[in-house]
């Protein structure tokens, strides 16, 4: 019988925030899997390195992340293909991934291709915005409010139009585009109630204001825009 | 000096989607609180009852859910003082949260009244969203995505518009407001794209389509729209 992909997430940094069944199935694994920029150490690796069991087998999956998409798919091809072989020998893989699997990251690409042929379970995770909001002490949203999670990679006019539409925003990705970001807060009047945290849990976490963060940010950073937590103070006036 | 109330996300059911971090925090506990609607468990004390130490101090907040806020508003006003008369004492308060404290919970009501006062940690959760994904299989979010969460007691024409500026949905809160969702869904052509989710990663889980979901939906119940997962299988045409 073959073996079964897990897609684990292991949290936004901090190896506390991982699952209790996350933790379980690292410390069982026979092969562990994990996606990481060529050169760089893997983001999820290290999140997990401390709970990883001795002689594990690890897989490192370089995904070439350039402006074209061909380069990654290739990878994820190679990545899925590697997989499949440890799968067929009835091994499960335990593919390790940053924040929560299915939210910006690259299991689902190699998921995609192992589905259908090989059995696949996911364990959900702590996601970047979940901790972000946490660091920050900042409620997400309640009650009839809408919640938008937006790219800094999309154009300015589509963020400001994502950005009206919702009661709250998160903005990922934002790295090299906290410029552009920036100016579309400031035209929308919202650059006072925009937090800017990087590295949320990590040991470099900052949280700053807009005005103060560096740009280009990293990759791991992220704004988040809410209510302020005077509107959890409701009926008063 | 005063103790810090801790509002800790226990995750979306399953008690193993707790974190380490909760679960550490927990079985620390000397005084836990939970949120509970008047004569029903607490569902954020059922997930984490397990791990609840011999001898813990429980302090049960019932918040009555009516259609009017000023019940609810005063159960918070009532719940913080409770609170506040513990971390007077020097005791920390541990405060359990389904899912994750700062999206769509009881904890924020209580946090706008403590902060400023006492000194407040949240520790983030697993939320629902990511728990319904996982248990679907189904990709949130990758790339240039928008993700907008949407609760179902928003009017339709809010529902439509926000769904339609989204590439992936999560409507939480479905309940008695499924079928208003069905129609919308409906009219967009959306609803063979769409799962419904009840009691994600619970025993009593399941998985169907928005033709089968029951209407009313049970509270803990919420509803995808993703692009599929042939999308994260680029450039192959």
């Amino acid at each position: 019988m073959s073996g079964s992909l897990f897609g684990i997430g292991v949290g936004p940094g901090d190896p506390e925030l991982m699952t209790l069944k996350a933790h379980r199935l690292i410390r069982a694994a026979g092969v562990v899997a994990y996606p990481a920029l060529p050169g760089v150490e893997s983001f999820a690796r290290s999140i997990a390195s401390a709970h990883l069991p001795k002689g594990v087998l690890e897989m490192r999956l370089d995904i070439p992340m350039t402006g074209a998409r061909e380069p990654a798919q290739a990878a994820y091809d190679l990545g899925a293909q590697r997989i499949a072989e440890v799968l067929e020998t009835g091994s499960d893989v335990v593919f390790l991934c940053e924040g929560d699997p299915l939210f910006f990251g690259s299991f689902m690409y190699v998921m995609a291709r192992i589905r259908g042929r090989y059995r696949v379970e996911v364990v959900p995770g702590v996601s970047s915005v979940s901790a972000a909001a946490a660091s920050l002490c900042e409620p997400l949203a309640a009650r009839s409010e809408v919640l938008t999670v937006l790219p800094a990679t999309l154009a300015a006019d589509d963020l400001s139009a994502g950005i009206r539409a919702a009661d709250a925003v998160a903005i990922v990705k934002v790295g090299r585009h906290l410029d552009k970001v920036r100016a579309v807060l400031a035209a929308l009047g919202l650059a006072d109630r925009a937090h800017y945290v990087e590295r949320a849990t990590l040991a470099g976490e900052r949280v700053l204001t807009l005005a103060e963060a560096p740009a280009p940010a990293p990759y791991f950073s992220l704004i988040l825009i809410t209510k302020g937590l005077d509107q959890w103070l409701l009926n008063r006036s």
